[in-house]
């Protein structure tokens, strides 16, 4: 991994032809993540990624290949949030929230 | 609250016209969030709730209608998960992946 | 319709457990769409409404709920751009850009 | 330009910091879109581009470079419809729509 983290980068990719359990095809996405070595966030509706661009995005690549190898259709939705200089937002974005409100929120 | 909770919402609403630092216009979306008591998981680029349609969107309303009050321009991106008869699941959907790969997942 | 036109909205949404062919369930929610006589635009991957946050989420609804009627699993993305006081962006936010480069784009 | 032309990808791109007019950014990331040979289409909420993965990837990432050239916080926002063997289909979609609707829609 590099030493820049300046991006933030949320997905979450799912096949449309497998019908509506989706959870097999999540799982090995993020057996792909979880190896890579990225540093990152799964939630209920997605991963958080945190790394250079090219870091990120490489790993968005694989999954994206790896689901392609038998899916026939594919949904893939991507929010990113790039900081100049930014580093430790996986963690420091919430408590900047937290010490806002001065009190601990559910995450 | 109803009892039905088959829609899990994430969302994030930004500000342009307020310069890079965000946290303050983000922070007055939370705490709408936490004290409408809805179930809900904050992560670092967005908040997932948990609930029937009608009550998540109007959170999500009563968040815009905050930040509309003193902000000239607004970003808000919506990412939605209906499954009929669902419940939990801001739980379950983690639980499940991780069941599927026999192992904890960064969370 | 209201006179209030500051919010630009696009969705897409989609049933998970009908298969790879979407396009039954998609212009069901555009008959929605074009009867309700709300200003709107359609591309390759969603369709763009003009109006005001009450209205543009009122259409949303209304597919949200036609569809919801006989698919088991929905996803719906939204993306929004709130502009106080702006009205006509339907087409000026493209011309704006056009005249900025000098050029007709492809639209 | 490789014949696969099996995605569909929208996004946008704005940074934060630069106030609440964003045509200036988003007219540079148009010129590379247009200069760059690959099919697309603007709406008023994003660009949609048609290529293989690789070759769509490519041009986010050149919009995203030049942008960080001079901008401390940016969002991007991607939507990618992958369909295996697809190709045409930034004007496909839309006519399937019209053809089971029968009639003409806004665009």
């Amino acid at each position: 991994m590099s030493k820049d983290k300046d991006v933030l980068l949320e997905f979450s990719m799912s096949p449309f032809d497998k019908g509506e359990s989706l959870s097999a095809y999540v799982s090995r996405s993020l057996e792909i993540i979880d190896k890579s070595g990225i540093d990152y966030k799964l939630n209920p509706m997605g991963t958080v990624l945190e790394g250079s661009f090219e870091e990120v995005m490489k790993v968005v690549a694989d999954c994206f290949n790896k689901m392609k190898s038998d899916c026939n259709r594919i949904t893939l939705s991507i929010k990113m949030d790039y900081r100049k200089g930014a580093t430790g937002r996986l963690k420091k974005k919430i408590q900047s929230i937290e010490n806002k409100l001065g009190k601990e929120l559910n995450k």
